[in-house]
């Protein structure tokens, strides 16, 4: 860790729990907080099932109680320990945190708000900001480098599909009738997508010899043409695995911006790469 | 742009807006007819939800008399700016146009002619030459290479997977009851395929011991031979790839030739490649 | 064609026509051949089909019978022309020649022989001898060296889904009921590959919770492991790719040995790899 | 074989026909091991199917009789050929040889312990000791090394699909209601898996026009997002392939610690490498 820390204090230490991951305190701090977050996630699935919800209600209530508390007092030294607090209330992770904490409160305040209490699956999303942690990371941006690359043939790829999903959609609501499910063209593109993919639930099926005929075509077609984003995705991955071993190095740096907690930036620099922000 | 124009007059400008794509016009114009044929395209799927268009029939015909009407209008246009009218009623894009244009007046001279209406879906078609405009262009046209190059061997795959489910159908009509849905060969192969490509639908599901082991051995087959064709693209794209960086350039020319609309002129070309009119 | 004839007479004429295809009417002799055999399983098809076949009985029984009495007659005349005529009658395709042409007889001779009228079938085995016409043959014997090549890692794979398949078979079977249609090991094991291959019928799905799980688990499992054969055959076809293009030639001789029937020899042959008789 | 053996007498002739596959006797050991595994693993699937256990019971169970009491001696003779047994009776393998023999001594001992008898399928790991015999543990061993350097990567990749599932599967629960199936949470990220898989089973399908939609988005992510894994594993076969061809050599020895049975040693090798005793 060359950046050299200039501004001290509390806050700043705080900071650094929070934010960083390079300190021991840091270190336990995400620890706690994957392991909370992935806890209140099962809570929500649990209370979801009737048959539990009905025996253990108060307990299930009780440490969503705690957790939301943690995170009401995690979201408030967020605040407090960075420069430029608006910058984060109003970037991505910022809002996810946001919305994982005021489920609870809003279900007392609006009545009929069940719903909201569901969105605390979203919580999930916070473990993408602690992963840093984890070694994978490396891997992790490699696969997504490979995948941004390849892109723009993926489009291409997926808006063919859905060409070929509405006018295959189509045909089949000609050829089939409401009996066999085919009530609306949009039904029968939801038909056409689900055995294109070869996924296959059967809750459509065709019944006529010419739908069935052509859903063969369909289900044929969808089997062959999954070699189309795996053959990109496979070139890609080939090149950057060439291109890393030659030259390429991953900067893998778990310091954030005091300021703007703006995070990647190279392990040599002393000045945030997003506000200008000495490090 | 080097092409010279040497016609001129308001054809020409109209041949330059409808055809081709490098005026600010001529982008407008695809923009326009991009918009108007997703949205009748949308239109069809709206008219084909009973309860949508219950309540909402006289609007979505009011939006399809306006649309007709500006198709109506576009292939005049397109009658009149070009030369050689003939090539392009006959041209593939020529066909696709006339039959985008006429359900809606085909449906007041014959009765009954609902089915012509859905017909209005194949419209999508023509957004394929409108892609002029999409920068994804070049990579679309490095995938159909590659493609193209794996054909015979992708026809090879489709033949013996074909051979497989015919045969593979018969031995189940054999072994299995029409109770369990294998009511004619036909069928068992519709069964074979929708098994062999991974769909699965269950609406035919073998119920001896000796169909279910076969279905077994069907689907370790599908699931293992869907290797060979992601085996075949993935080669090809990876020498394309290849090709690629080291020396082709793609050409990519937005003209039309006046005379016969043909595309993909090279940038330093002068006269038309089809009919050898001057461009 | 260098490999010089010896033999003469009609015999070897006959030969040349029915078990070569380098002459005009060895080709025409292929061509009318692929169209029965083609014919000949389209009718196997029609009769399953109880609609049609109560209409149109008589016109399938005749057509077949045309059929059976044109495979007589090439049967004989492929015993004629040859030899060596027992080694082609207990070759591969001496014994589907011979399936091929006695179902109709034999259902006259034995009652309730309608099961063999199935087996015609298996004709359409035959088409793959008479493909020397098609100028796919390079294709197919590259996509078969290279499979040739991975058959030992394909082997291994299959040996262990085949291993995963029992164990997670017999765990769900434990742990599901009767109700849900794990009704005995084998059906279990049956439900696993089903569900390993992602084909997923529905016609057997757990429902309990510890079930329902532990299909998640070997749902994912299957959707991950399918990349082992998919990695292993286009290793195998990018390396039979780059061999290709440096140096292999691929021999494609029509010949067949006027002995034995043996086939692919090389372009400067003389004698028959097989027998050693002159070719 | 160039390790020299040291040690002599039965005990040492026992453990190289037990734990080694280098001479003909052990060979022999090892193929009716196998055979045995086999049947006593054909044995349990009968046993559960109920028309063949009612009619057969007695043979099942005599033969299981004759395999315990084979794995019975055999378990024994492991222990008396090895100098360390305590070390062989708590390794992966020591454990699964002790519990594929003792269910039914346990079902007499324990009223009610069927399940245990299924616990039998387990002996089908112990093939995978056995395979030294096959030649394929070469290619194997080259399949294992590629998976394991894609190992990360993977991780990553269903660390992704897991998240998406448990998302995907809260907002179709939002959406949908009990009646379509997705009675809880749970259950919808079962439905999720069940589709981003493309297993696709129907005994949970969406109802509603905005589930369909989303699940229409699930299918074709799942469709394309296989390609992320067969990329890996294929760039790392690719990978290994090469490296295999340029340097290393497969050290297939087939020879075990007579102490600790480790196995696994170079071919040159005189020591263990893991317990430091004579080979």
């Amino acid at each position: 860790m060359k950046a050299h820390k200039i501004h001290s204090g509390w806050k700043n230490t705080l900071h650094e729990i929070i934010y960083e991951a390079d300190t021991p305190l840091g270190k336990l701090f995400d620890l706690v907080l994957i392991i909370l977050i992935v806890l209140s996630v099962v809570l929500v699935m649990l209370e979801s099932v009737k048959e539990i919800d009905v025996h253990y209600h108060k307990v299930l209530l009780t440490l969503e109680w705690v957790i939301t508390i943690f995170f009401t007092l995690e979201y408030i030294a967020r605040l407090i320990s960075i420069k430029k607090p608006w910058k984060y209330v109003f970037s991505f992770y910022g809002i996810i945190d946001f919305v994982s904490t005021i489920p609870l409160y809003l279900s007392y305040i609006l009545a009929g708000s069940q719903v909201l209490l569901a969105v605390r699956a979203f919580r999930l999303l916070r473990i993408f900001r602690i992963l840093k942690l984890v070694k994978f990371m490396g891997e992790a941006s490699q696969l997504k480098a490979a995948l941004k690359a390849s892109r723009a043939k993926i489009a291409v790829f997926i808006y063919v599909v859905l060409i070929l999903s509405v006018i295959m959609g189509t045909i089949m609501y000609l050829i089939e009738s409401d009996e066999a499910g085919f009530t609306s063209i949009p039904r029968s593109i939801y038909w056409t997508i689900v055995t294109l993919t070869t996924v296959g639930y059967g809750d459509i099926a065709p019944q006529t010899n010419l739908g069935q005929f052509l859903a063969t075509v369909i289900m044929i077609l969808g089997y062959g043409i999954i070699a189309v984003p795996t053959g990109i995705v496979t070139v890609e991955f080939s090149r950057h695995k060439k291109g890393q071993t030659a030259a390429s190095v991953v900067h893998t740096n778990t310091q954030a911006c005091p300021s703007c907690a703006a995070e990647g930036h190279r392990d040599d620099a002393t000045n945030c790469y997003n506000c200008g922000d000495l490090l």
